[in-house]
């Protein structure tokens, strides 16, 4: 067991989280007047039960169920988790665990940070992508017309505990989705890291366990430092300029794109543009372009797409008075935040996506 | 003009708040992208354009209107306004000022607090209710299920730019709604305010405009002693607890009772339960039921509403493990809170009030 310090809180990661959590709440437990336990349709069938039965906390606890996927990290399911624990008798001293991926996390902790102007909430992340990403932060929140997170807060849970055994529960589709956020990790802050993540096998979950650790401390590192995304914590989004738009726009067409897919086209596209603008070198792009295709191989982003996908980054939150400005790398490692680039390099760095040989 | 510390912003009180807001932004303005205006039917109409032509904020702010009301206090409203924001290009430098009364404050402080997980907000309160009480304390919200403030954060705008002379542009029955908190300011902290209260022709904007300021210094000093209502704060419940049953009751029939009104009763009620719980004086109870009555008039509360209050109070976020807690007076001025009451109590109450003769 691994218990990082966060903002106000503890990130613990841990093969038994059942009894992390027992002590954990051993004398908080006490305080709530009732439990409320979010989870969806996966995660009350292979994730709810193994702690059922073993977490003290959730012996008396409620189940809320909603379905799973982004495309239900909307107000109206909100407005119906809001309701139901209302009608329940939940009020200002009641607990509310969210067990799930990044959706039940995001959304979890928005209803949470908003029921009564707020409740304690604890975060459960079943998914690589969730422990690795969501798991620190603060950041909560819920898409709006197909706009991702654009509706959210700031806020901290009483604690997140990371259990790597749920990885054996997840689609091997999902797995890699959570890969490209540790691929990104190394990318924007730690060359050496970088090398281990070349050679790990990310289709064997005992292997992603040891980084999910290291991940997390990275991540967490950054965040400490700059919990309002001043200036630090934009190295996060390297990837996710792009990359968001391209999982905006496929949210909205019939081939759905996991967020580690669109984040790892988005990776391809902003390794182009870090050479182009911020120094990376060809040889660094080129090992970026070939491992990121190796693992995520290639999807087909043709000009409708782009003009959509281009027309989606003006919505960015990190477009400031209509000037996109992006976190780029001058080298594997380093990471440059406030690059300026025109819509003709984004352009460019799409090109060179499809051009790319896999 | 006065300016009141509050938390970590200014309440400026002025009868040219014109001259106050350019002197605020002279240097601050510049910082923001675009400057949107949150009005209401009412608003537009009688409040903005006596800032639109002096105020340079306002020179390329747009305008966003929503219908006035208790009942637009919604999600959906808010998904309204939050989209519109998207489709006109407001970005994480973008501020919302928000014109009006309670819901505009409260809602449009929720919608800036949320968009893009926050944004800027500047309250300009047009009421008196939202003066005296609104214009501090953070609280941000909307109502579900017909449940007031149900969905909500603490934060704090920007600034807050109280006009006195907006009160002339109200309904005598706002003003009177407005004078409900202004009684229970005195009542709750200040015997001395109390004697001045009760000379006031609270039908005279000119007298209330001097308690205007008051007022607001009264709620600011409970609220920065205990911004998160763990204790004091809660004396500024006195009323609400049976008042807020009472408005929530009333505003799903036709005899929809403004929330001064429903207040005004709710004093009524608890006093009695402070005479019978809190040690205040029979000669106090009576005092305050003629003076609340004479104002306010009588409204009934027959059996079936009480029946649905009781069940409604089973809601409210002072609510915790089901026992109810009350803020009752022991004295004029003075105000105990944490105070256990039954239901037979909470019904003799709402007996007594039936009772009294006006």
């Amino acid at each position: 067991m691994s218990a990082i310090k966060a903002h106000n809180y503890d990130v613990i990661v841990s093969t038994s989280i059942s009894e992390e959590l027992n002590n954990y709440f051993k004398d908080k437990g006490e305080q709530y007047s009732k439990v409320f336990v979010l989870v969806d349709d996966n995660t009350i069938q292979h994730c709810y039960p193994r702690l059922a039965a073993t977490v003290d906390l959730f012996k008396d606890a409620e189940l809320i169920e909603i379905e799973h996927g982004e495309e239900n990290k909307t107000i109206d399911i909100c407005v119906q988790v809001w309701s139901t624990l209302g009608e329940r008798g939940a009020d200002r001293k009641s607990l509310l665990v969210n067990v799930g991926g990044g959706v039940i996390g995001d959304m979890g902790g928005f209803i949470a940070s908003t029921f009564k102007r707020g409740i304690d909430f604890v975060n459960i992340p079943t998914t690589l992508l969730s422990q690795v990403d969501a798991s620190v932060g603060g950041k909560l929140g819920i898409d709006l017309n197909h706009l991702k997170n654009e509706i959210g807060v700031f806020n901290n849970p009483q604690g997140v505990f990371v259990d790597t055994s749920f990885l054996d529960t997840l689609d091997p589709k999902q797995v890699r989705s959570g890969f490209a956020e540790i691929i990104k990790h190394g990318l924007i802050a730690d060359a050496k890291y970088w090398e281990t993540i070349k050679m790990v096998d990310h289709t064997d979950v005992n292997q992603l366990s040891v980084l999910v650790d290291k991940s997390i401390n990275i991540k967490n590192d950054v965040v400490l430092a700059d919990p309002f995304e001043k200036g630090l914590r934009k190295t996060l989004n390297f990837g996710h300029t792009i990359g968001h738009a391209i999982e905006t726009h496929f949210l909205e067409t019939e081939d759905m794109l996991l967020h580690g897919e669109a984040i790892a086209i988005g990776m391809i596209c902003e390794a182009y543009l870090s050479h182009k603008v911020a120094g990376l070198s060809k040889e660094a792009l080129d090992e970026i372009t070939n491992f990121t295709l190796a693992v995520f191989g290639k999807v087909s982003v043709t000009s409708a797409p782009i003009d959509a996908i281009l027309g989606l980054m003006q919505h960015d939150k990190k477009n400031e008075k209509g000037v996109l400005k992006f976190s780029l790398l001058s080298a594997i490692g380093k990471c440059e935040i406030n690059q300026e680039v025109s819509s003709e390099q984004i352009q460019a760095s799409l090109d060179y996506y499809n051009s790319a040989i896999q």
